[in-house]
């Protein structure tokens, strides 16, 4: 299995603090390298956490407020620098078109790049292949904003006791893969007999948003939750007024949605130290972390049910 | 005399390293605060420097490649955000009016700022009050682009032996001041007998160019010459291709000048130290610095001719 990891490009809201930069996160999976959000100095993060801007595959937009999004000229204009030969898909909110257009077209470059706009309209799936789905799910904003889930598709994992005693081998397995059932000695051995599911891995991302009913789609049994966070629980009358979560709303998501590990993020600048979100996100759901600038998740290995 | 002094935000060309950001200088100056260009990040370098987003009055942009303006919709929303009262007004090449429309409507927000546009055509003077003058001087690169010169008018220091000697004083000495003379005991007293010529001071910004007749308009006699650096003298083949200014070519127009302090900026990523332009910028004009994110340089108290 290739690796797959979070890298932790941005942790703060609205305004930049020395310790934190504008939302960003890059997700190295497989063959892909998923950027969701881009905040102004992302190119700059990506530099002071080893990530080449020629990993990039595909970004994710979640909204246009500017602490999301104003990085993007500045990623799109190095990729193009970089004479990156592969197409960069950028997903974004349909509404936020002019924006997308603005930011893509924001100052002179020589552009060597293959751009592939992808608005978002509508709840549901906007990227497949073999292996990984990705899902947006609208939130609950001022602006219109979508959530992001980048899930691994369930497979199985072939059990080799059970093989060996229907004698199954080489070019047969995979034909019992593809249909799902072979015919030996004649008898029909079914995928099910000789294997057990293996839950694809899921990573989500919830930022900006009031609590909702779509938080539970995006978030449900996620290995890695990224959830905004931006207030804690006694400033939580701004969370609402402003269309955001508190630590312990983003904690109740995650224990809901049974999602694994929690990673809070997206503080507001008004908190020097989040200590205080991560307890008490902490005391509802306890595989929580508060996301720093630079750190990195592994995702764990995955699970057979 | 009140504080004037430069902050060093940003000396990075092309690609921001770990410790270089994009383009970005702010100069205190009485009761204005100059922001000459605006990489991206220059927002949180504010932060990093302590400079307040209030503090800023007027914003020059050079051009529109992106290392030079694409902070600009951050800084812009960030002093709406601060709900800054003064108007801010931005000075750009009117060639790229498209992009700094794009640059100002690049995301969503409440847009609280007065902004006033003062698109700039021509050589010669962009702003004017009774103690400053700023000008602009067209540049030789790719792009249309301008060098800024902010130069006090020049003044006179009053001699009190001078004055005392004529029997001047108070009220007198205001109405010699503003005409220039005065006639007291049947005898006309001009300023010039009593006062000695004060130069005011200057700091010229020279990025991006290739060398140039406009250079010296900018540079003469500049207290402070902050001037591109982009490549060491090896380079000067990339400079020339380019349109950029080698060390020893930065060097030389300080000295040909006749400026004071000659501050190198807007190195290559190629270098990891720029050590080695410095030192060769030095050996042609002694008083050099090679300037560094965060650095900050007083103006030196003016000068009595």
């Amino acid at each position: 299995m290739s690796l797959r990891k979070l890298v932790i490009l941005g942790t703060a809201a609205q305004v930049p603090t020395r310790d934190r930069n504008h939302s960003a996160y890059f997700l190295y999976w497989d063959h892909h390298g998923f950027l969701i959000d881009c905040g102004e100095g992302t190119q700059r993060q990506l530099t002071h956490f080893n990530v080449k801007a020629s990993s990039i595959t595909k970004i994710f937009i979640t909204h246009f407020h500017g602490d999301h999004c104003l990085g993007l000229p500045g990623i799109l204009q190095r990729i193009a620098l970089d004479k990156v030969s592969h197409p960069v898909e950028v997903y974004f909110p349909a509404s936020g078109q002019v924006f997308f257009e603005r930011l893509r077209d924001a100052s002179f470059f020589s552009n060597h790049l293959e751009l592939v706009p992808r608005p978002v309209n509508t709840d549901g799936i906007v990227f497949e292949d073999q292996s990984v789905r990705v899902e947006a799910y609208r939130l609950d904003h001022p602006l219109d904003t979508f959530g992001y889930r980048i899930k691994e598709k369930d497979t199985v994992s072939l059990l080799p006791d059970k093989l060996a005693l229907h004698g199954l081998e080489g070019e047969e397995i995979g034909r019992l893969k593809v249909n799902g059932s072979i015919t030996k000695a004649n008898r029909s051995i079914t995928l099910s007999e000789v294997s057990v599911p293996k839950t694809g891995q899921c990573v989500a991302f919830i930022f900006d948003t009031r609590h909702c009913e779509n938080v539970f789609r995006l978030a449900l049994k996620a290995d890695l939750l990224v959830c905004e966070s931006t207030f804690s629980a006694e400033h939580h009358d701004l969370a609402d007024a402003y269309g955001h979560l508190t630590s312990i709303e983003a904690a109740n998501i995650a224990k809901e949605s049974a999602s694994e590990h929690l990673i809070l993020t997206h503080f507001s600048q008004r908190y020097m130290s989040v200590e205080h979100l991560y307890q008490e996100a902490k005391a509802v759901h306890q595989h929580t972390s508060a996301a720093r600038d630079g750190d990195v998740f592994v995702l764990p290995r995955r699970k057979k049910r």
